[in-house]
């Protein structure tokens, strides 16, 4: 395992002790507790700041080393080094950033995707498709399972010629990164999606929103980005590093971090399976498990319910006491959803190796969806958690499958499906759930705290007058 | 490296000395001295017992370990155990297999995709689909890019219900093999075809021949052959396996053996490259290279040139002195073509380190062809070289790219292409190669050795009077 210090890549910061016994330092920040107040982009403002705590000698630090063994950070140090990007990029050929690229860059720019410094190249991207690792040159190899690439069009090839450096800025033209020892390579499409989804019928969201209309090149190259990317949504002091979220771990002396990925709103069956999960991580003899409750925040489909809105929903569900503030940390995932199953929910796995987490909770049907054009779900309901306990890199990563919860009529709440009486259990999907908060029907007792399931119909409600539509899509600002 | 010991799974043979110093000792059915005689049916089977021939002691063994460290045989041996298999298959449920189920059970049976025991189970396909690898109990990686597997419809897998062991037939009902400890699981063919493929567009001969009308279940298990198998087409002497290549290998005191894998006549480009390869070995510093000339003998697409005439024409080249049958080990490769281009070429190159070769010649597109619907090629000219290079378990295996090869009008033959000198080379594809031959028309000189075009344009005739049919499609037997 690594010291605190191998993964700390910037290192202002006073250094402050770690209690012995484990007593909670949370920062009002992350605690969560009732109510979560959503702030201002001024206050959001004050975790952008990185004060890494150094671990105290002779306190034991339990944290999951990072892939490749130190975490990237890519944006440049404030000052010189920053003022002379800004003007380099005044000067290079420009390439503008849609959404999602900007979400990319946001992940590449604070490692989760560690070792890869940047948007790949084709050797990365080979590798990537092919065999969803890396080899690093020590002859180790790192998980990597989804393509993280930018892509040009003829003439922005073009413009860049044989230049080895170009820049990247957003919607306004301001810029955001320099890019360089540039590689150009081919963008096959078909190919990208076959091997990344295992289907090329139309209707795949991402491939709709990134891929179809995006160039015919690939730029892969090293990132420098100029400063750490914000949203100004509001919800700014939720997106914790990997570095930020690693201080976290070591301020609250875990000795077992469990992630949990998410993209809906977290149920009663959500909540029993993660508080269960502490429950064996205790009986194993971890003495301190803390929970990262981590909500995916980039792109996703249409009928997902915005980051905004699910963010509010897992507020009232630390509020109402469903989840323990103590030992829990809700911070948002800045990557953009890809739909992809077995081979998403690696990526989703590996990047909370970078984050420190040593245990992910892995579920039905991971990262998966309906077939876009058949009448049936677009993976094997358990190909996600066989591929993610089989997949090269994330060995050391102790996968916990889900048990199946559903709601029991009985008992009147979320619990373990019991296979000697089925007729007692209720399974309510996703879409289910959705449908039900759209009619403003109330789902059976005991499904979701009431507090919750409100923030839900009140989605709907705002949807319905267009209210709602400010917050659906958030964008690196 | 292993000893011969390691890898040679049956062991009866009398012991004979390998000579000192390099002296070779070719029996006539690898020789390939002028005429190569296609022999008949009963001749062929004078190859089918294995005398492996163990290592002399003090006599350095140089050949690459088989993957997993020993060579799979899945061959029962003769007596009572096959006859128990074969009453055993009479009172089984019975899988009909097609021809290219048999060339797998073939290629299973031979080791060549060592250590895969059987059709592959699910967590094996999986592996395969999504990394392209294989990880074995003890942590280690072998190379694994296709799936190997066999289909089975919903009728079958009624039949088979709850039992765990199943007798593969061929087309007469014949008892071929006994599966054991069956796996079924869903036959996800889009899935399948998008992940091997990077496509699924419709038209690939493969997906046409082998999985679209296959059924929607896979079964896997641990396979026992009951005898070698045979076809009975005049070309068995030349199905060595990965045993008897090593056999051979070692017999000639071969200190590094390189593969050339085509499915194509030779022509004198490729001769060119064989020969520089062994120079270039020579320089290294090896003493005796052996080259394998490797020709695949399964299901192949319509207009491929048949392996009747393809051995016909390899002979014609041995003849004519384009390669030195002393350092050249003719045989064939008994694996069904997929035309997966950069997934393929990993498995064509897998399987020779299972035969003892530790070197590996790609060239341009290998394993590729014409998209199925769009007009280009399929795969990116050079993906196969770079994801070779950069497969999981093919570390050990040496990747010899080609240089370029084509004509010199200058010169009047087949040269390394000068890129100083552009205008006077001539690029002559395998469709225009094959144009020619259907027109009886001649290539320019020194394309091809005068013998083997002739047997080209002898096949095409034979074509058009449809004589030549009946060796299109052996058929194991």
């Amino acid at each position: 395992m690594a010291s605190m210090a191998t993964f700390i890549v910037r290192s202002p910061s006073t250094p402050h002790p770690i209690p012995n016994t484990f007593k909670p330092q949370l920062p009002s920040r992350l605690r969560l507790v009732s109510p979560l107040r959503l702030p201002s982009a001024a206050t959001a403002g004050a975790v952008q700041g990185r004060n890494p705590t150094p671990r105290r000698p002779g306190v034991s630090c339990s944290l999951i080393e990072p892939d490749g063994g130190r975490l990237v950070d890519l944006v440049a140090p404030e000052g010189r080094a920053r003022e002379a990007l800004r003007r380099e990029a005044a000067g290079c050929p420009q390439i503008k950033l849609s959404r999602i690229d900007l979400e990319w860059v946001h992940v590449l720019s604070e490692g989760w995707a560690s070792p890869l410094g940047g948007f790949m190249r084709e050797a990365e991207f080979l590798q990537t498709l092919h065999f969803n690792c890396l080899r690093l040159g020590d002859g180790s190899v790192v998980n990597m399972s989804v393509p993280i690439v930018l892509a040009i069009d003829d003439a922005q090839k073009r413009a860049i010629g044989d230049l080895r450096r170009v820049a990247l800025v957003d919607a306004q033209d301001k810029p955001v990164a320099i890019l360089s020892n540039i590689e150009i390579y081919k963008h096959n499409k078909e190919e990208r999606i076959a091997r990344t989804w295992g289907t090329t019928a139309p209707g795949l969201p991402y491939v709709e929103e990134a891929i179809t209309k995006a160039g015919n090149w690939l730029i892969g190259g090293d990132l420098e980005v100029i400063e750490r990317i914000k949203y100004n949504d509001g919800l700014d002091q939720y997106r914790l590093s990997p570095v930020e979220l690693r201080e976290e771990f070591s301020r609250r002396n875990a000795d077992a971090v469990f992630a949990f990925q998410l993209r809906n709103p977290v149920h009663n069956g959500h909540a029993l399976l993660m508080t269960d999960t502490r429950r064996r991580l205790l009986e194993m003899g971890y003495k301190n498990p803390v929970l990262l409750l981590h909500p995916l925040g980039g792109f996703t489909k249409a009928d997902d319910v915005p980051l905004y809105w699910r963010m509010k929903q897992h507020e009232k569900v630390l509020e109402d006491g469903v989840l323990n503030p103590e030992t829990t940390v809700v911070a948002i995932f800045p990557s953009p959803m890809h739909y992809a199953g077995p081979t998403e929910v690696q990526w989703h796995a590996k990047s909370r190796i970078n984050a420190g987490a040593n245990f992910y909770i892995v579920g039905r049907d991971p990262a998966g969806m309906s077939h876009p054009i058949e009448k049936r779900d677009l993976y094997d309901a358990d190909h996600g958690k066989k591929v993610l306990s089989m997949a090269p890199g994330l060995e050391r990563l102790n996968i916990l499958p889900f048990k199946v919860a559903a709601y029991d009529t009985k008992q009147k709440k979320m619990a373990f499906f019991d296979p000697s009486r089925p007729q007692d259990f209720l399974f309510i999907s996703g879409t289910k759930m959705r449908t039900l908060a759209k009619n403003r029907e109330n789902p059976p007792d005991g499904f979701m705290c009431p507090g919750g399931w409100k923030v839900l119909v009140e989605y709907y409600d705002s949807k319905e007058t267009q209210e709602g539509n400010k917050f659906r899509e958030a964008v690196p600002a």
